[in-house]
């Protein structure tokens, strides 16, 4: 746990600091600041812990409300303006992105799922996060944004840390490896708009 | 179990490919097809594990991943014209409710809840995963339509299956009967439109 | 549990009231009313005995199926005009977040989680289903409101519990104490618009 909890926390940093930046774009104050960026940044992890039936990370240990608090606080200080707020938005999205399905599909493997279902919650903890973000916040979630690509890379992700888990491969070195191509790959794809075929091929309103 | 995973792996796919569907029309990308269709498939029956305690058959079993990417595809070969999705969003959608609200209710049962709880459970699961649809594709839920009855046929879906179950008469003929008539309710509320009062007797926005 | 369940039921059904005047307001029908009445009142309820591992008493005790049921029936038959419908659901809001916040963190407390976690999952249990409601109703959270204060009663009134509860004071008189500060100070805060500072110091956008 000790290996696994300081990415973990990273992570819900950065998730809470993309909750408190949508908060400060959509004119929320403080409070509703702090209470996004704890739900982006811990409600991904919970959703992983009730459904392989622990209690949840976020409410045993107290540790996990600092990140949001300290987000709160770093986006009320540090922004006197909002122009830049999509850009680090979609950067700080990106690096939970990173971490979450590295942490998520660890904790699953270590707690006996299968490693289908341990990539499989992997990326559900990875992805639920924004997706509550974005649904909280009324509007169509990230992850659906046919603009970039977005799940691929959490996806690839959960599935090299399967793989190196399984083999015996991870550590902290390999573990940033792959948190550093995730994270590259989702940047890239949002800069240079790749993206996947649309759901139909050809489709009206 | 063995008799019960067939009809749910049904309804997971019909819930599917009414998620890919949306995604369709909403112009999501394949991969985001292949999330909303797994999250319509499998929302509600995760959440109905997740409330009884158990660890989700999404997640336990990877059988139950193979209808949303069966969905996703069917959706990119076969549709080029969106011109009637919704017409078959609705019809796959109520072949989802047909089946999980007697699959529900069982498994509910089966755990030993009772009766109330247990066709209560098998609502949630059946109205769950295209509540979470609509939500997520930022639209009022079909669930809340006032312009047809959506929850009723799997009100009496769910308490048919209760009774049946608890009579001892549930089997492959009565399940299909209860799952033929909660279709066609369905079906025919919408296609007549017929709808039921209104929340509140005179509103006025 | 019995010297609980009294406060918990009212809870439930001053929410569930908020959310069939909602679905009023919405142009639900009656059927629309009595679960997004159920939503919400049963909501962060499930939401919390989920997070804690237990059975929520939503599904293992039918008596709370009783307060969404009068709910719609109240709604239903009491308002023949719109109105007020937004004062009163502010009003059934508040109350509800006054009871939840208490029955929640007391819940947690009982249940043997540290005081820290016991306030936040009292905090969850009370702006949790509130925050449904408006997500399912498509329309911003209440919660996340920059025109008033709502949160920060629910945080008080969590600590409140938690400390009278821990001391050994908590009974009928202090925890109805506690809830009409938490409601009157919710109320003064929505009359007269008392409100936090912003996420960000200057927005744009």
């Amino acid at each position: 746990m000790s290996i696994e909890i300081l990415p973990d926390l990273l992570g819900v940093f950065f998730f809470a600091v993309s909750g408190c930046l949508l908060a400060g774009r959509k004119g929320f104050d403080l409070i509703g600041s702090l209470l996004l960026g704890s739900l982006v940044g811990l409600g991904g992890g919970v959703a992983r812990d009730v459904i392989i039936g622990q209690t949840p990370a976020a409410f045993s240990n107290p540790l996990y409300l600092a990140p949001p608090v300290l987000a709160a606080l770093l986006v009320f200080w540090l922004y006197n303006s909002a122009e830049k707020i999509g850009r680090w938005l979609v950067v700080f999205d990106a690096a939970g992105l990173a971490l979450f399905c590295i942490t998520g599909t660890v904790k699953a493997l270590s707690f006996g799922l299968n490693p289908v279902a341990s990539v499989l919650l992997g990326v559900t903890t990875a992805v639920g996060g924004g997706l509550l973000r974005d649904v909280v916040a009324n509007q169509v979630p990230q992850l659906f944004n046919s603009h970039d690509i977005y799940a691929i890379p959490a996806i690839i992700g959960a599935a090299l840390a399967a793989l190196s888990y399984t083999g015996g491969w991870l550590n902290i070195g390999t573990g940033f490896g792959i948190a550093v191509v995730v994270f590259s790959f989702r940047i890239a794809a949002w800069h240079f708009r790749w993206h996947a075929p649309l759901a139909v091929r050809k489709q009206k309103n």
